[in-house]
């Protein structure tokens, strides 16, 4: 082993499944994107600037000084039982009916993700996702060997004759397929909702074909319009694991999620955390449990929404005044996201340096699909600059398109960028 | 597959890996040694409640306020760059000379233990261990489906020569060993610690059969008498991975931990972190960070010595003093833990309900290892039960192992448990 290289001396000791983790060129890209100067379109970060942060503070000091013993403590694996009790009227909103032991405490939704995959996927297993799909959880597939096939989306979500279909191809061919992976309401990246009569449809072809079903719905409290829609997990609670995230609706940074699981399948997650982090942090349980019990928490989500309808509205209000003929975009009814398509010949991974070049940053479509596709799509975030800065992003994008428009107009052809591949998710692309 | 059923239906459909995660026994009576009427010598919980909990309280309770835009946020995978520079300073105590860019946070080390093995560890691969050693890592080793190798410990810690036949063995055998796993100060489970002069040999061994060292040292800054001792790590910077943790010397509830690595390796870890939990609780790392600036933690560390010392010495007192004749303990000069030996023909884990019904529990020692042996061991924790309470449970134990010699000498024979076999770590056995 050569001693003080740069380079990495260490590969050829690395497990198999390390070898497709590497870090993406977009990365580096994200990096310039966070100067202040660029409007950032492309993060999936709350805004918790929006929370009453005194309340909070002198909440958590209190939390601290009187019951220090146990907040500062280790915990259970699987999470502290009143903040489970909460958890249950939280998911009671979505139609679920679910009892707290059922219930594992993550450290956001993303490691329930992981202690799923790693309970359930061996090498080579299939495991089916949206086409686009949610790109942590892509990456956290990659890492075990999974291997993703997407089935299609329009404006009602996921299609049900697509997964049919591609069910039954994959039966054919003699795959197993571990689960389904969906993001039903408000997803990430499209920003579509499942409707009621395709929720249906999506349980009845999975109970048929025996598949699971993860339902990851962060943004589910976050609908723009009437009551939150009813959970999958509310009407089969033996094949729908349910996961959940307060970093959406209170803040990203106490990093409490959950899963939902039959019992059995619960057991082994517990298991599975231990191995993984001992336990969640007490200190966070205890702020989300508190938080729950003595704040106004469903008035809060009300501001939220509010704020993020305005920022939702902003956005589609200057893509319309603004994007070149040629560009169509998803109309999201709630969360945090829109899914731009460019007109055909043009690339938003390869144009992604020029945008940033021009101060306005998105992600390219590119880290949503494990298939190599999504050239002609960007995602929009909508959720943390301030309408006036949407506004103007959406400007200069607006702008870079038109150039790209030209450019291809003149030289024709596309100017395609390397395929796309995997990326696990960095703070920029949540 | 059925409905409502207890059992698990979902066998059929885990991943190999899953096969080995199953609660063991002990599990149950932990959850009544948890009762107060039993004198817990088994858990290895940090007394917390000696921190200045008001003022904590109120650091935490200021530093939302007026900083949560930043607390309440997704945060980077690698963990807050200030943090890491604090975790720079921590480091150098003993003698550990690094940068905060090849640090990552994680969620205690036992999350750094998780990614290392998932980034190193392909099925099969070997990873060898002290014998006895501590309980979460032999679960996240069994988890990565890795196969433990054991190597003899004695009170000077890790036998070098037993280290260099063993990889002797291993290589002539043709087998691929990851990596060695080592807590070489205050060991958990055995409360030994590697002499200066191994600490030189083991390196030496390990650089000339090129095998990584996992330096997992949660204790080195409790210990009893004189300075820290100088870490591995100090000595070699490109084959020793060092994790390190807050969690016996601020608190186990934030759940902060890290793993400083050769850059490379860093990288990897980083990428393995997004994908587990996307990022690390920026609530938890910016409270240890403020608490690192503001707060005398030298200090508090040095009155949690002079506690623990003071348990160490009652437990050490009350062994002596009442423990039946052909028991043998180990004397630690730091951290948490004592470990016993019993007399010929006792079973420590066969015992175990018969010390609970007796009101004092313990950890048998067939949980620190991974070939079924242990039996004859046992962990006695000191960290958190008071000194007269320490005194209490070691008089019942001592009762209990007295009654045990009484009834090997009537009836003869070993009245042997069932093989060991690895535990996850839950609450009590960390």
């Amino acid at each position: 082993m050569e001693q003080h290289s740069r380079t990495d001396a260490y590969t050829d000791r690395y497990a198999a499944r390390a070898a497709g983790m590497v870090a993406s060129e977009i990365r580096a890209l994200f990096a310039v994107a966070s100067r202040p100067e660029v409007v950032s379109l492309a993060g999936g970060m709350p805004y918790v600037s929006a929370l009453p942060l005194d309340a909070v503070g002198e909440m958590v000091g209190e939390l601290v000084a009187r019951n220090g013993s146990e907040v500062l403590q280790y915990a259970s694996a699987q999470g502290d039982p009143a903040l489970r009790e909460r958890i249950c009227e939280v998911m009671a909103l979505e139609g679920v009916q679910a009892s707290a032991d059922d219930v594992v405490v993550t450290v956001g939704a993303q490691q329930a993700l992981d202690l799923i995959t790693r309970i359930f996927v061996d090498p080579g297993d299939v495991v089916l996702a949206e086409a686009p799909s949610y790109v942590g959880a892509l990456g956290t597939f990659a890492s075990y060997q999974a291997e993703v096939v997407h089935v299609p989306l329009d404006e009602g979500g996921l299609i049900p004759s697509a997964l049919r279909e591609t069910l039954e191809r994959l039966r054919r061919e003699g795959r197993r397929v571990k689960f389904l992976y969906t993001v039903p309401t408000f997803q990430n990246p499209a920003g579509v909702t499942l409707t009621p009569a395709r929720r249906a449809q999506v349980l009845e072809i999975c109970a048929r074909y025996d598949v699971l079903v993860i339902e990851d719905n962060p943004y589910g409290l976050l609908g723009f319009d009437g009551e939150p829609m009813r959970a999958l997990r509310a009407d089969d609670a033996e094949r729908v694991i349910y996961l959940g995230s307060f970093s959406k609706t209170i803040a990203s940074g106490l990093r409490v999620g959950w899963a939902l699981a039959p019992h059995a399948v619960r057991a082994k997650l517990v298991l599975a955390a231990e191995s993984a982090i001992l336990c969640h942090p007490s200190f966070s349980q205890f702020a989300v449990r508190e938080y729950l019990s003595t704040h106004p928490w469903r008035e809060q989500i009300k501001d939220f929404r509010e704020l993020y309808r305005e920022r939702r509205d902003a956005m589609l209000e200057a893509l319309e005044a603004m994007m070149p003929e040629g560009c169509t975009w998803t109309r999201p009814a709630g969360g945090f996201f829109v899914w731009l398509t460019l007109p055909e010949g043009l690339d938003a991974k390869a144009m992604a340096p020029r945008a940033i070049a021009e101060r306005v940053a998105y992600v390219p479509g590119t880290g949503f699909y494990s298939d190599g596709s999504g050239h002609r799509h960007m995602r929009l975030s909508y959720c943390y600059p301030e309408p006036h800065r949407i506004r103007e992003g959406v400007r200069r994008l607006a702008a870079v398109v038109e150039q790209e428009i030209r450019l291809r107009d003149t030289f024709g052809g596309v100017r395609a960028s390397a395929p796309g591949g995997v990326d696990t998710p960095g703070p920029g692309v949540i």
